[in-house]
């Protein structure tokens, strides 16, 4: 079959065979792959990862023991568990001690002509949401990841910085709330997804609105953080979506006489987010940029690292 | 008066006049007075401030317009607050933006014969709380503020870092949830405080026991934040309760990925305080180091400036 892999110096697509399936696994025929930044910091040695990449997909269920699944269209949770230790325990498998992730950490990735995952990472695509809104389901899943672990309501006020793919989620998931939200970026077009929506939004200095209660940090900058300091209340909450390379510094005391709160937050539940898409309550078709074929994946990434690119899909 | 007076270069006993009291203000006769961390760190340049020290103390209200305090014996909160501005409006007095602090930030402490205060700052003391005890309420407050932020359970696993004042009253807090709870620390002496009340302890390296729910970071040094990191679990919390000077390296994808909660902690409640001085729940008597006039003042922040003291106390 045909995939793309990153040798951990480069990146090409070249011929592999199947995968072979483990006990409690199916075998998937991605139709639509999206690349994400996390795909993008691979290939600058994130993770120290090499194999076929890939890890936002919507498929076809090829073969499968599971009656429910076989022949179905999926989407799949990216972090493959161990069900034993001490997080699994807890019901935190996205934290398995053990685990690999899907084309990240492990585990080969779903931009090939097939991939194999356990039945259990598997989710059922409602019939009326089409592939190109379920290749959303990983990235729209972590923006949701946020209201399991913060209670936003419509008394809050709510920052979000960062108007990339990650930020356009983000924001139409809190704008369900009914927080007063705005979202501060830097691209007019971008932004206007979200206006179409009556979400405010700015492209101006985001300090003028400081004092906010919550404020979540998607911009994928390490400055970020240092603005979303600025603006979130003293007592307040500060959201921390986006993975930088390195260390930053930081004035912890700030942390400690303001009393702010540091929400990390990384994947979230596919099953909220596959409801939202079938709700039509968030909007994800206008977030693509590009399409390009399995083939031709080399071009799909050189476009989707342009700066200011929203998501960028791979027919496989 | 006799007062203890920082002037930005050093530390004296000096002679003031007694305070003028303002709308709503009670003049205290302080009996007693503790020398926190935070004194220690202002005569190193922490917070700019210059004026009378002092804002732990328990003491007799000399005149009051308010005859429920007048006369009585009473400690008080530390943040002089205006009641108008946005976080007083949402009921964090405690953050309020113009907020003074006394002996800190813009108004004369308690090391004095004489201190003036809000009487909505006061609390009474029960009668059968002595002063030796009360004098600790606004420390013991501060480690009570934990647990209105985090919710501590018996099947927390939690750890304390820090055998210092601050550490030995936030471990006994804790203690009170019936969670699996260790205190790390360097003093042998300090932590047989805590073994004598069945409160688990260790001297060695704190790292066996990683895996934590909750981490508590009381050690008042920045490498405290790095081991802290590496104790907690992934989706679990920091607690930060000590200040720094300056800023610290940190590798916040760490948060991210890990899904940590850091939780800045500060300021806390007295009335709880008072209540579990009052049912004994919490020893704090133990904790005191030595005692010195406050005409000896100078020599007492000697030594409460000596590595590995405990509380000193002086008596205005």
């Amino acid at each position: 079959m045909l995939a793309v892999v990153y040798d951990g110096t480069q990146l090409q697509v070249s011929e592999r065979s199947v995968p072979e399936l483990r006990d409690g696994e199916a075998l998937v025929r991605p139709t639509l792959v999206g690349i994400c930044n996390t795909d993008l910091e691979i290939l600058r040695g994130y993770a120290n990862f090499s194999g076929i990449l890939g890890h936002e997909f919507v498929g076809v269920v090829e073969r499968c023991t599971d009656p429910a699944f076989a022949g179905q269209r999926v989407v799949g949770e990216i972090n493959i568990t161990c069900g034993k230790c001490d997080m699994c325990r807890i019901g935190r498998r996205e934290h398995c001690l053990r685990r690999s992730a899907l084309g990240i950490r492990g585990r080969d990735g779903a931009l090939a002509e097939y991939v194999a995952l356990p039945v259990t990472n598997l989710h059922l695509v409602p019939r009326s949401v089409p592939d190109d809104a379920a290749v959303f389901a990983e990235p729209l899943a972590a923006a949701c990841k946020i209201l399991e672990q913060v209670h936003v309501h419509p008394l809050s006020r709510v920052v979000v910085l960062g108007d990339g793919k990650l930020g356009l989620l983000v924001a139409q998931v809190l704008a369900l709330t009914g927080a007063d939200l705005i979202v501060a970026g830097r691209h007019e077009d971008k932004l206007a997804i979200l206006s179409r929506r009556g979400i405010a939004t700015t492209a101006g200095d985001p300090l003028y609105y400081s004092g906010a209660d919550l404020v979540v940090e998607c911009t994928g900058r390490a400055e970020g953080f240092h603005t979303a300091l600025e603006l979130v209340r003293p007592g307040g909450t500060l959201v921390l979506k986006s993975t930088y390379h390195g260390q930053i510094q930081a004035d912890l005391s700030r942390l400690v006489v303001d009393e702010i709160t540091v929400v990390g937050s990384r994947c979230g539940p596919f099953a909220t987010a596959l409801r939202y898409l079938e709700m039509g309550l968030v909007e994800v078709v206008p977030l693509i940029a590009a399409r390009y074929r399995l083939a031709d994946a080399a071009e799909a990434f050189h476009h989707a690292a342009l700066p200011g690119t929203l998501k960028v899909l791979v027919h496989p």
